[in-house]
């Protein structure tokens, strides 16, 4: 039986283009002489498509599409994604595989519904009970849809059931699986050790299909596979992009050498968080240190170096040799570079705040003035210049609140938020970045002789605390047994709890790991005095 | 058999407070002659946790309130609301009511599980089995949690099961409910409808009893009752604040006559904000509007006078009513009133835009200027006084995005973010507002001559079209039937979907209606082309 696996990037709502998109490669797809057609999980409509599902005319729209698709009688079968209604008690939809064949239709619902992380399907969908097989002349076809593949050891003991074991008990000779699975580091290998197990464990041939491209804080990134009845990879999709791979399940295959890197997702999430909202340009400002110039050199890749524009504001406590850097990183990468200093509009806010307060040391409040007027002036160009500003943070500062709410934590959308800073110096490698960002200390040069240093633990003991609290979530004693200094580590949790309140307001993050800030993957109360002691 | 209903505040995570609260209304029902005091749901670690709970550290607390819960011995029979860890698959808890006598423990699990709106239950919990009896004396007691009561007409049609129904059908002769109900208007009516309904089919006494106070953007009205097996009401709690209510269940009572007040409602939220965070000062911007007037008044009303400054910033197109209207009002509220005009730092912001662009004709991007300006005049003076900004967004523009980020809309708590234009004119009446304020055409003052109804349709008609767009979620062509013209609605839905980003940065926003914005209320995608149209 040969199968076609369609990981296509559709755009949420957008049923029209989602369509011809379906339609499209399933003409490519019969050409090449596929018999069936895998498209991911909600497909129809994108991912994921939230509140959405509780829009009367939303689900009236994915019926209409699936007619759509299902009135092209002469294509080869399609599994797509899809929300359905359900009757009865319970939440109103299924999240749904619907085979479409001639003018035949067969549905599967999703059985096991994650409701962790960014996840929400619980909200929403009801889960499905045991599904039944598709025949496909002498072959019986199982059908699963992302989630239910991940249990055993990759399941958490969250769910009780197996679909895919209770597809093959009631004989299924081949296992599809429709996924919208997001990327994180290491998830595409952790695909693929789960659907060699499955695979070997039953002896059947399994593929995996997954989406691709970027939505809102979520990277799919692609990397759909098939694998043989012993496990052995017969196909492989590209990432981070569409593709259709055609297999007849024999073939041996290998993933592509770039499917699981962080740089070439942060590019995609960019590239089609521009595309998807209607924006061509970004304005980054660049400070002269290394968060600003990678973050710059990322959008360069995924929108092109005459789509992108570096501001340098230099104020009252910044060095020339920031600047200087910021002008040298625009000219190696081509990119349009303009200087608006800020020195002027602050002296001249410090001086009707005066009305108010009269003389007063220089304190916190002059530091955020300072990246504040730089927020406005950055928010100002985007504005003149229909371009969206890139925010810089990265998941070491943001995570302990060391960046200034509507200052340097302005824009549309956050590349390296989910990237600790030693990991952002490590990306930082691979772009022409001058020398002088990468081995300077860090400083946020909002008071004279500022260094991060000054009030952050160096950034291998922060990172190493960070890490075992937001992803291992170990205890804060359990954090201590691992080496490190209580007094810091009680110091590093309680600043995360005190920030929530700017993490709340920030821009997007770009997920790339387990657990990554932003609407949804972690949600904390704002008011909260276990990690954040007495208020 | 004498019941306590004692409706706490707790704040999350604030596990000493907590247990202290717990035991000191505990000695007064004793004192009282109760034989059991029921407290709401979660009451020892606070409502509502999210992802505290899936941190190890954090339950190993609740395990050790509830056991210095349990070391007294001599207080009566207590109901408290605690998470409890639970073994096999499936979430590893459960929302448990854990009563406590002697040396006694019996868990009953909450079987219904809310997973919609601002609730995430599914995320956390795995629901529980049907529940044993109490015995005290003669009595067997039936508990449910929250939800648990919400069935048949109210319960959406989303669950199978009915508790109360159970608990009766296996013996019970009083039911009690452990809640943390948010209030959104009506609700309060609706909880003793629904409550008077079970008593009367059931033919039994049954007590529910909420929790009281603001956390983040839910406000717990308290308003606990209970009613005898006639459905006649026997008890009542106060409304907006902790109360104990010892009953014996036969004496009529009345509900307060504030008990379903949206003024009562934000005031609270705004207290508790400011109690919980640990911050006693309010800045408020006043525009001459009615939206910062009415922000102004319900700070007093939370805060005291004293503790809430006015800061009118009036700009090239402020016309001088505006700075007089501001400062009428705070002399009436009898607040601190500063004046720190914008245009000085305007036009110095403009100069060293002009070094990038050029002359260039006055555009929204002078207009956002002027707006982020202001923000950052408010922000310095908050960082200086070590006051919370409040942010002034209604629900109407706040919904059409017509307010711009990082400007008008900085603030640690949107208090009106939850009431349309018209309802911030209705509950403006109640206060000391001047007559021009409330007269006079709403404006941004952001261009010359501007009026909101420029850019906005009449407030009547887009509040209306808002409603059914955001609380009845009628399709469009529905909400053409009810009246409205179809290009206005298509306007009204594309320009709701288009701002979605900038929702995504806002203040939290204090819940007063069945559907609020913020986080967690209404979650949608911010890239979507479904009512967004073509991106």
């Amino acid at each position: 039986m040969k199968l076609a696996l369609a990981q296509t990037n559709p755009v949420v709502g957008d049923f029209a283009g989602n369509v011809a998109r379906i339609r499209e490669m399933s003409r490519r797809a019969a050409a090449a002489g596929a018999q069936l057609v895998v498209f991911p999980e909600l497909s129809i409509c994108g991912y994921m498509p939230r509140d959405l599902l509780e829009e009367p005319s939303f689900l009236d729209a994915c019926e209409r599409a699936l007619d759509e698709i299902a009135a092209d009688r002469d294509a080869p079968a399609r599994l797509v994604g899809c929300p359905l209604r359900a009757e009865g008690p319970g939440k109103p939809l299924v999240n749904a595989a619907v085979l479409v064949r001639g003018g035949e239709r067969i549905v599967t619902a999703k059985r096991l519904l994650p409701t962790y992380d960014v996840f929400d399907e619980r909200r929403y969908f009801r889960p499905g009970g045991e599904a039944d097989l598709v025949r496909f002349g002498g072959t019986l076809l199982g059908v699963t849809i992302c989630e239910d593949m991940w249990t055993g050891e990759h399941g958490q003991g969250l769910y009780e059931g197996d679909p895919v074991a209770d597809l093959v008990e009631a004989g299924a000779h081949l296992v599809v699986n429709l996924s919208a699975s997001p990327y994180a580091r290491g998830k595409p290998a952790a695909r693929r050790r789960i659907v060699e197990e499955h695979a070997r464990r039953h002896k059947v041939p399994f593929a995996f299909v997954n989406m691709a491209g970027g939505n809102d804080q979520l990277i799919f990134d692609g990397n759909s596979f098939a694998v043989d009845g012993g496990g052995r990879l017969v196909a492989h999709g590209a990432a981070w992009g569409e593709d259709l791979v055609v297999t007849d399940m024999s073939r041996a295959a290998r993933p592509p050498a770039d499917g699981d890197d962080v740089g070439k997702a942060l590019v995609l999430g960019i590239r089609d968080y521009f595309l998807k909202t209607g924006f061509a340009d970004a304005l980054v400002g660049l400070s002269g240190g290394v968060d600003s110039a990678l973050t710059a050199c990322l959008a360069v890749d995924a929108l092109g170096k005459e789509h992108v524009t570096g501001v340098s504001m230099p104020g009252p406590f910044s060095a020339p040799i920031s600047e200087e850097d910021a002008r040298a990183l625009a000219t190696s990468l081509g990119i349009r570079f303009h200087v608006v200093p800020i020195t002027a509009q602050y002296e001249r806010m410090r001086e009707a705040l005066r009305g108010v307060w009269g003389e007063q040391p220089f304190g916190v409040a002059e530091e955020n003035l300072q990246a504040r007027l730089r927020g406005v002036v950055l928010m100002a160009l985007a504005n003149r210049q229909r371009a969206l500003v890139l925010a810089t943070s990265n998941k070491s500062e943001f995570a302990m609140g060391y960046a200034t709410l509507y200052g340097d934590m302005v824009g549309a959308l956050a590349p390296l938020t989910d990237l600790y800073k030693t990991e952002v110096y490590e990306l930082a490698k691979r772009y022409p970045i001058p020398e002088r960002t990468v081995t300077r200390a860090p400083t946020a040069e909002l008071r004279p002789n500022q260094t991060d240093q000054d009030s952050l633990p160096p950034y291998e003991v922060l990172d190493g605390i960070l890490r075992l609290h937001l992803e291992e979530r170990l205890r804060p004693a359990e954090i201590v047994e691992q080496g490190y200094d209580a007094a810091t580590v009680h110091r590093v949790l309680k600043a995360v709890s005190l920030a929530e309140y700017k993490r709340q307001q920030s821009s997007p993050v770009l997920k790339v790991t387990g657990k990554a800030f932003g609407l949804g993957g972690r949600r904390f109360p704002i008011v909260e005095r276990f990690f954040g002691g007495a208020g």
